[in-house]
């Protein structure tokens, strides 16, 4: 397991993912979590091939005292759900894009019973951007400094419309 | 835990379901087992409510020489996944109906990684009537007394269809 | 606007519903916000028939220190995102059920862009219900008294699934 | 911000576009709009990531005498309502194809409550270019050059239809 | 055919439904042109089974200078585009519920091929309504009247939410 | 429009496709109708820009003694539709795949209102071959010579079947 | 077995249906069966409980002459292809009702692979009417009696629609 | 017909597949069935085109002894269901992916009517690998030997995500 940014900053966020095959999709949260000075450690760990690691690794989490999970599967995607089960931390669920195009894992993630939310994001890439985001967000109550970064970065995005309109429009940035 | 039918047989089939508001559907299942003779356990166990009572219930019912498991749930419905996850069996999934009409349960038990499977039905109770007939096909394998049985019910079903086509057609049955 | 426990307290969360025909659903948000102790704010506030309503009602609950937002709408449910495009708090949103059974209002939710993230939970009441869970997770990461009470939770969740066994098994409770 | 056609003519149609990746569609757009004649200005403005640049735009066209709005997005494609919020003028929503084949914005866009119409056209390359002539259309109600354009340009389409036609069947056009 | 409000006034809107039992979603629409002072025509008419009958009534009431058409059907809902075919005057498509949600409906009405739009509205009795807003909002982009009307219309739909507001808090309207 | 197979023999079928951009799919039809020697028409003609030519095709193989239709159109997909209301001959309609995969053209095509079928086959390529198939299984009705040709060819069909599975099991076909 | 209309005539449709629930949609292609004068006979045959009688109804049907069949399912709707794997006469399918809305069923019976046309029908009762007119249409193609009573059928529907419309804007019919 | 593995070993699973071109797919249920030492044999034989031949593998396969079935085919995939209407061994049916994403495939094995279940696994190759696991814990309900190649299967899998966590995380393995 990998510890990023600082070494003595307990640890933000625990991501896993059902297949490391996600690991392309994934890259996305780890850019904006090292973007927000977020640590994380993130591992392959499968809530049907090794159910046991799932857990073993939200006790590591928990004992480092990451504060949320981030949790990405696709089609039966049971992985969000199952790490919800195992924790009282927030949970967020990134639906990994399918051969039934992720709508098999969006419903398998959303669709909680009442009692153990996640937090699902959208389908692939946009969802692994908004899950680091969502994490942010999450520790940003009560980390007045990552609250500043958060606004400072949806200034930027604003900022990155203005330029957009501005391109299509022919005009100097 | 409850056991039927017989005393000393070991136990055929093990029932888990993630709700008891499945109880109903399950009701089906259970009359097309006896019907078969074949003793069941059935038990609540949801997924996500409490991961290690599904733990638990597969070890217990293996320890009773379980040959097939049955596992019915809605929504973003884990729990046949999880059920598989645990253990070699052959796990059969019922998708219970939901307000997405049970689609999502659908694909939340059907769209299973390689490696895990589960042997999906029908949703609702056209599915639950199928686990059951499933479990004894699977039994039947390697019980010949079974496997008649099984042969008797096609043929009962087959006569069942020729009694609605007289009736249909107002011809005595 | 309405304020609710402790009379002191700093507000915990703002909830946003699209139409009043959603109150029956939101019901289930509150009542268990006001189990885990949680003050909250609620209003009616349409992101298209009130717009300036909605950026009102976000400034005034973080005026009072709102931590978490639960925005829930139906159909081209536009209001989640558009209270997420006014504030870096974490937004969770709840899709209503509509006559394309919710499938409408959950992809106008979740399939949010990257860069703008909304937290979206199951269709209806489920979904309302977790919304109040998933709200009192994100407090409790810098609440210990808070935590304590999610992971009694849990548990009462458990012990609720092991009632609803020993029910279905015909046992004493 | 782009001023097309003739100078003193009051604008004809505003456009505003989610994302500049929206823009290859657009052109489908913009061609038609040059062809019928009407002047457009055209931005990039997010419901989510600029909310108050969608207004901001939306103020300015209408100072400039815009008579119909166009509104293209993908996925939770919230912008047409929110232009539609901000305006007493016909809105035309685009919805861009996705991820889910544009499913998902089709329903965010033409799914809006009683009250506040998105006069929604087909996804993708077929419904910007048919945007453009229902603005045209709407127009026309009260330019009778344009409702003549229009009355060309139905037969102009019937005259390609009859030239695939002698084309299929191998005859001269 | 029924000429409504006012005597001289030349005729606004023309109104085809597919079937008789679309009556009742239609008197939304009715309701609310009545309420801006429109006057419309009303059919019944069939693409399928009187489509010379739908030609006759676009004829008619062009001849009586109707500026828009609002067409209501459901299923292989292909009266809105039909209509569409035989006017260069807008069209506003209305999907009716069906056994199949009327996502056939909203199919069958949205996906139009380049070249011949329809504004399609939502499903059942949200997207009647809206379509006499649209049809006003369109007559009114040369009445100024009928422009003021309008925005009136939107205020009062945020002071319609602003008493929901009220009366969600308890709080006196 | 162009005369196939023999000179003299009444047209057997009508083939009418919305855009020439379906005439590849067509094909399939063509070369099945070729080989069973049924003689037909085709001809590009859209529901949506050329009603017209619907119609005037129509008449032009009835008076020609055409026996069957076969409309193929995609998206919103009127044709199908529009040629049974024009004729009293079976129709037979082949959804073309659009960028909803062909859903769109499906339930355009098959949903149609009681009182006038639509003969729908299956998306795209193979639902051209089975057009052909169906039109001639319809004329076969009263021709026994190509009743026994479609005898043969469903001979021929199974052959074929008995070939592939020896090449798959690796045997001499 | 059950013959109806005149005693000597050849029969001219078979029907058979997957399940004696399916009667009630099915009497409405009896009663637009009875009003054309076409003889039938109907059964209930289960592709999957009693593939043999299926098998048997169709080659009865046969040897009296059917020159068309009609087969109505639900769920994985089997029956209509196998009914047109046994026969080379046209089939039509009509799509039964389920807690899938009939989706299922629909996309079962029309997604026929190259080779095997089944000529699909809406779902529910519009389908099983339309089956009818279906199979008068293809017999019709060789009986000019028939014919004429289609043509005089059409212009029923049409005078109809006149009625509703005459009865919509309440003048005398 | 082609034998494996060892000649004198009865027949353990017979595999059929509609089409050649599932072959690919079929590949992977293959290479399974071998690792785990299971004799099959397969054929193509299509519901549709060749009925007699599914029937006639199906009384080979189990005169030889075979214990499970495996069927796959796409679009109104009938073959599952056609294997379990002739035998009462259990069925596992693989939904192939087709132009509607497998979604028909999927639909049209999985709603199989009470009585006759299909074991329904993933769509494509995911639901291949997972026909030939759930074939082999079905066979090792009676087969000691083969339960624990399939716990040492469960393992392996296990073991291949441990080593994927750590090349994620850029350990060696």
């Amino acid at each position: 397991m990998k510890r990023i940014v600082k070494k003595k900053a307990p640890l933000a966020v625990g991501i896993v993912m059902g297949s490391i095959s996600d690991a392309g999709v994934i890259a996305e949260t780890e850019n904006l979590l090292k973007k927000f000075g977020l640590s994380y450690k993130k591992t392959v760990a499968s809530a049907h091939r090794s159910p046991d690691l799932v857990k073993q690794f939200i006790r590591q989490c928990e004992a480092q005292g990451a504060k949320v999970f981030i949790a990405a599967a696709g089609g039966a995607a049971a992985l969000p759900g199952v790490v919800a089960a195992e924790t009282s931390k927030p949970v967020i669920g990134i639906p990994i894009e399918s051969a039934l195009l992720g709508l098999d894992s969006l419903l398998s993630i959303v669709q909680m019973p009442g009692g153990v939310p996640v937090a699902t994001v959208a389908v692939g890439k946009a969802g692994a951007k908004n899950a680091a985001i969502l994490a942010a967000q999450i520790i940003a109550t009560s980390n007045a400094r990552l609250a500043q970064v958060l606004i400072s970065y949806k200034k930027e995005q604003r900022e990155k419309v203005i330029a957009d309109a501005k391109k299509l429009q022919g005009l100097p940035s």
